[in-house]
């Protein structure tokens, strides 16, 4: 019904994560009415995706070269290695504008029944990396509050116990502007045990 | 804080419609662990799209050739013609599977307020082609259900009155599976008066 480009297009959008096929059908008509540069620019960018990038040696971030950005950065305090599950988290509190340390990434977070373990995780390279790096200060493990999250967070601190660093785990609690009535009971009884003398 | 190709592939999904800054990084990310040649094919196909696309021209579909696929089918009868906004709602049609004639797509709604008179819309194309087609037998005016899809049927009956051609409008009521209690007040208003003896 459809020329085959379009119908193409719809088929390699649909394939994307959240978009389904009606939603694919409406970005390829909107791409449709625009100017030709802007689809090669589109297109171009899809191609040149991973022309460029690779990971960083040291925290496993989306990186141009050997080390990533923030690596590089003099302006970062080294001794800080924040552990995250991926690099969408080192995005997310990098926006916080709180965290002016180092990440590491470790690309996912330990589930069993989908085969991920330790291995499949950066994790001996986190250790490697404490032990190797002069004078670390503090590893602070921000995976997720999920139980896989907190799982994972757990193996690393025992991994790590024992050496003269300190770790930490980010704070859980109430979100802000969150109403208490809509929270989950397990978020509230973190809350309350959680509490601090104000 | 990322690598320049990913930034930018995250700025240019963030302009599609429906997808803010936050979609467009976990696109990006998702993107990023699809294989070389999933990339290459996406990419290829946002180059394409609009290589080998054209407006038919009879109906104003996309078209690989002077006629869309539909207007050069014998299988389709020609003197029925569907006049739609735009070309979702040929695809919406197609899906249900209850007409078998040609389609008029006008590419948008009569908007005063937007600027959009008649000259913008293939309206006086489809007059010559309705004047021009031997024994065409019916135009159905399937254009929206808004105030401007309104305005856009009532005006092209005017235009088509006086002709011995039938001019017929789709029928607004209640959608089916619809709960009476959910539906606006107008949609029950045009349900009670369009209603049918059973």
């Amino acid at each position: 019904m459809l020329p085959e480009a379009i119908e193409e297009l719809i088929s390699q959008l649909s394939k994307l994560p959240t978009i389904g096929r009606k939603s694919a059908q409406r970005l390829t008509l909107h791409l449709l009415r625009q100017p030709e540069f802007e689809l090669n620019e589109f297109g171009n960018a899809v191609l040149n995706l991973k022309k460029n990038v690779t990971l960083c040696q040291r925290c496993f971030n989306f990186a141009e070269s050997d080390l990533c950005n923030l690596c590089q950065s003099a302006k970062r305090n080294h001794r800080l290695i924040c552990v995250v599950e991926d690099v969408l988290d080192v995005i997310a509190i990098e926006n916080s504008n709180e965290f002016n340390g180092l990440y590491h990434v470790l690309h996912g977070h330990l589930s069993p029944l989908d085969g991920v373990g330790p291995d499949e995780l950066k994790i001996a390279e986190l250790i490697a990396r404490v032990e190797a790096e002069h004078d670390p200060e503090e590893v602070i493990l921000a995976t997720g509050t999920s139980m896989e999250g907190e799982a994972t967070a757990t193996y690393i601190a025992d991994k790590l116990a024992g050496g003269n660093i300190k770790v930490s785990r980010i704070s859980q609690g109430m979100p802000i502007g969150g109403d208490l009535d809509y929270a989950d009971s397990l978020t509230l009884r973190r809350a309350l045990s959680g509490r601090r003398e104000v």
